[in-house]
């Protein structure tokens, strides 16, 4: 059975729809999705990384985000199919842990608490896919990369993009 | 630069050590190391298994374990010539996250957050080698496996064994 690892923030859960609002709110800022293309926040205001950070570093951050369109839908079939991990970069945030554990038991009970992997390196990761938004995961894995965009990945190019889950759906479909 | 994987409870970090003095207090019992031979605790008490559980599974109790002798030592020596992740099955016990990531930013200050993994199912994992006390996590390993003796797995059989972290470095040495 081949496997997937998928991605939890900007593939699984909808990490910009939470952060800009609380951004705007916090930094008294009026930045939207489009700001955000090529960058991360942190690149778009290096003034106030640290603060930042320390924002998206709380406990709870992780706790509310919204589903991504169709992912649950499509990873429940995907799953019949391949052996699914959820494989999040959770090392720079470690308070995240526990509401990011939380968050996959209550919208993914179908994924075994097993297949759950926190990690910061993604070159750790032996799968045959590989589902993610962050190009710089992909250098040293050995699967087949799939580009999941994200305003800050519009400019990176070499990899198999996909722009929703349908998207995935439809690539996995193909690669029967 | 070949890779190494490192378990942590009953590898590096003392677990039992912690593990019967709180049983024995809890539940006002007198096992010793001797009664763990071939068996977890779990199998030894299966009778109170659920409170075992929540009693390791309390948010501190991972926290204060002593570090296995000369781990410290042997590792910083084995990471000028590997790449070196700690790589622990914390999915059992989601309250343990915090205090595992802590006790190692304590303990193993030179061990990249990067190279950290909580995982569930060590079959994710892409290493040349694994030491780990747990037989059952080799048998989707790709890597070579280094069972660490620990009471529990003393009637293991069919794998590299060592005692101590002595005997790894003087693996690693031999295999140089």
């Amino acid at each position: 059975m081949k496997r997937i690892a998928i991605d939890m923030d900007e593939v699984i859960a909808d990490f910009n729809g939470k952060m800009i609002p609380s951004f705007n709110a916090r930094f008294n800022a009026h930045i939207t999705l489009a700001d955000l293309e090529g960058l991360t926040i942190q690149q778009l205001r290096p003034d106030i990384k640290e603060q930042v950070e320390e924002m998206i570093g709380e406990a709870t951050f992780f706790g509310d985000l919204a589903v991504m369109p169709d992912s649950q839908r499509v990873i429940k079939i995907l799953a019949r199919k391949y052996e699914i991990f959820i494989t999040t970069a959770a090392m720079e945030f470690p308070l995240s842990f526990d509401a990011k554990f939380r968050w996959l038991e209550y919208h993914f009970p179908f994924i075994n608490p097993m297949n759950i992997v926190f990690c910061g390196s993604k070159s750790i990761l032996n799968a045959d896919y590989l589902i993610d938004d962050n190009a710089r995961h992909f250098e040293k894995f050995n699967g087949e990369a799939i580009l999941f965009s994200a305003p800050h990945n519009k400019h990176a190019t070499g990899f198999h993009r996909v722009n929703n889950w349908l998207e995935i759906e439809s690539f996995f479909y193909a690669n029967q």
